[in-house]
């Protein structure tokens, strides 16, 4: 049931004000705003439960970890109903990411018991060693203390208040205060129905866990400032992340950011693959564009392909699937409104020529294609920002320099795709760096692009890639200098990627 | 033989100005003065380099490793003789220090062939599984690009120009830009030339490396700046790094800031130890805080014990010792006016009380001892500054809840030391998180206090601590959100410690 409050520390708290749901259908509830004397007591009470929950066994932790997937899954039902009611989305696509939030969870249980993570040392002490004795050393990860999680209004199960962050934070003995998502506030509130009751039966400390709903800027801003909190992750847009980011690098003692921020998530066709099967690869760059009205942070809003007849025939086949595309429901009006500007912005652009679109009223949007040269985009960075939503922007490029020097330009991507042939060889070929013996197929070729291919830095971190492993809490508590990269994506199944 | 050049990308380069060396004894040389035109050429060789030694094979730059190992081994009596007269260190500790660098390179040799730190991954696709295929999926860990590294007054070998920043950013195939320090130009010149031939042996792309000698802030912003440099690797100052960090966080792209910067290591002594050997603990800070004239990094400079009569025999102690202690020549002579200027501004602070204090002119430094109570200085943050050299400040506390109060209160430390006995149990235990299975011993026990306890977080990264293994390249790609932690120190050999 939705009764519209926070989750302080243990008790469900109602705040001074109140905003309603706006649910894509299904009725409206209300919710409380939360405020920044939520966010102090939410901070507060995490501290006071790190004193023991930061020195908690990793078996307990692993049985509340796995206590919560118990209570979240015992309220699939309830979640797909609200969430469905809420975003928009498909039943059938809460269901997975239902599914997938379980798993990840049970994944964490599974890893911290492993322990390879704590990543132990020990060089017991030479006393007699000259010139002078060593000391008994031993070496430990530890949890830093209470972390805050910001979720993604486009999974409001996976990435949101027990999402991978949320998981990843309590494995490693961290407490969590959860920024709900105002796109889904009832969603999240059974969410933390369940981690309630996860708390109580495995007797963890209810600081452990709070969410605070709804509010405005000055919500999230007290949270990340809060000199309590020791870390944030985050997953959204660009621009949210960065302001952030800052508040967290200029703290007095700066703390880390771990987000998954916007991507274009850009597409490089080679000559060779472009000739063989450009029509192919057209129609299933439109499936990528368009799948879940576009809204998936891999999703792939570039595309860079040398001008000609094979890009014609890329482009054709690409404007033929689109143009059949109707409209979709999007997450929420305000991302419906963004997405309308983010359109206007493209076709405003220098150059960029209009192929497909059609203007949706409310809470719809429908696919955008545009082109332009690469002379034009290079001169024009904003072309390089993400428009969330299904619109994506063909790239003719003069010849192989200058789609080089498109992908040496671009920032750090979640993703990168670049499809080649065996005659592409000539430009993708590098040798690989195979690793330890035994461990990875040798002979293995690599493509040199590393600034395309290059993914997000230290300050956006990489937990969707870590996923598929499962590793997210060694990812969230090492964050990547040397970045974790996705290699050799199959290039024939782009749209089956896009959709994780 | 030093020439006082530059070293940029292969070519040994003049510059405009030069700047006089001030050495501690011995003939003075003059250095051509870095700009940054300079910086400019450094990094975009070093950017071209990239796109090769980038893919280099691990086993070739292991070779290259191993060959500046033995290029800086070969000059060990030149490095030793220039090192002692530009920091005024004793030949012994140039020599042991000379041996450690030399030993760090061999040691990132030996890690990367292991090839554990890349991290590879491989998920083989699974075309069949519903509802959607698996693309086959591959993970590694890739080099970012140019590094920049600004190395220490301290140590200028093994945290300066092949020191550990450099040997773990060239292990990882990130070519390297050094800023030189200015207080051993010489030193660092033989060093470059111990890489320089290296390179050439080795056939590595010469903008793997360069040296830029002096110059003033302007060189070290507009390095940290350059949209080519990925990451940079500091030692020093809290002021210094913090101003570094912070153009590392505003840039469009934020890179990663790995620095190692001051600190007053604290030391808690709880009653037990204190009663039983207050006098011991006293004589054996007193050796930590004045060996070479106070400035190694885990220098203790902050010792909180209950005040009483155990504190005063822990403190006569460190006092009859620390005032034997005679003048000691320091690294530099903005350093001892540094440490003159700190003197004060301790002696100065409210409550403070000056137990031992001897001014010295010139180049000299004497110990000073100060004591201040768990009040004041909880009411005053600037007593928790480390001032770099042989002070030792104690602070007198009420009881236990006061040092608890004090640990809490204690940014990120690079050290930290607690004295207990059998008996303090009480308020150390905690049940530690023993791992996996078989890899330590169990029944280990953990003191809680985290605060005082708590490494450096993710912007003050712990090369230092992970060179007790040699394991930087891996911390060198992973900054730490949960920070590694030294556990169970010997509480008895303090002196042994901190010489490290």
């Amino acid at each position: 049931m939705i009764t519209g409050v926070h989750l302080i520390a243990g008790n469900w708290t109602n705040g001074e004000h109140t905003f309603s749901s706006e649910p894509a259908h299904g009725p409206s509830h209300e919710f409380a705003v939360g405020t920044s004397t939520h966010v102090n007591a939410a901070v507060e009470a995490a501290e006071n439960a790190f004193e023991n929950y930061g020195w908690s066994s990793r078996r307990d932790r692993a049985r509340f970890l796995n206590a919560i997937a118990d209570e979240i899954d015992a309220r699939g039902v309830a979640i797909t109903e609200i969430g469905s009611q809420e975003t928009g989305l498909p039943e059938a696509r809460l269901q997975s990411e239902c599914s997938r939030t379980v798993g990840q969870l049970r994944l964490f249980a599974e890893h911290i018991l492993k322990g390879d993570y704590l990543d132990l040392r020990h060089d017991p002490a030479l006393l007699d060693r000259e010139p002078l004795p060593r000391a008994d050393l031993r070496l430990i990860q530890r949890p830093l203390g209470p972390v805050a999680v910001f979720g993604a209004s486009n999974f409001p199960l996976a990435f949101s208040v027990a999402g991978g962050d949320t998981a990843a934070a309590l494995a490693a003995g961290c407490p969590v205060v959860v920024k709900g998502h105002s796109a889904h506030p009832g969603t999240g509130e059974i969410v933390a129905q369940a981690i309630e009751v996860a708390i109580k039966s495995t007797g963890m400390h209810p600081g452990v866990f709070s969410l605070v709903q709804g509010g405005k800027r000055d919500v999230g801003t007290s949270l990340v400032q809060h000199p309590l909190i020791r870390a944030v992750g985050f997953t959204g847009s660009l621009g949210g992340g960065r302001a952030l980011f800052d508040l967290c690098a200029r703290r007095p003692e700066p703390i880390p950011f771990f987000g998954e921020l916007g991507s274009v998530n850009p597409m490089f066709l080679l000559p060779a693959a472009t000739s063989a099967r450009g029509g192919e690869i057209g129609s299933a760059w439109s499936s990528s564009l368009s799948m879940g009205a576009g809204q998936f942070c891999t999703n792939p809003g570039i595309a860079v392909v040398i001008d000609g007849l094979d890009a014609d025939a890329f482009q054709s086949a690409a404007e033929a699937e689109l143009g059949a595309v109707g409209e979709q429901t999007m997450l929420t009006d305000g991302i419906a409104d963004a997405y309308r500007k983010g359109t206007t912005r493209i076709a405003e652009g220098n150059g960029v020529r209009q192929v497909i679109g059609t203007t949706c009223d409310t809470r719809h949007a429908a696919p955008y294609l545009f082109t332009v040269s690469g002379d034009d985009w290079l001169a024009d960075e904003a072309l390089q920002e993400e428009v969330f939503g299904p619109l994506g922007i063909v790239v003719l490029v003069r010849d192989m320099d200058q789609m080089l020097r498109i992908a040496k330009s671009i920032q750090g991507q979640l993703t990168c795709t670049i499809h080649h042939d065996d005659e592409d060889k000539a430009v993708v070929q590098k040798p690989a760096d195979t690793g330890a013996q035994g461990r990875t197929p040798s002979g293995q070729q690599l493509p040199d692009w590393r600034r395309g291919l290059r993914q997000h830095g230290a300050w956006r971190a990489l937990s969707r890639l870590n996923q598929l492993r499962g590793d997210i809490g060694r990812y969230l508590v090492h964050s990547p200098l040397s970045a974790p990269r996705l290699l050799s994506v199959n290039s024939r199944r782009i749209a089956a990627r896009s959709s994780r």
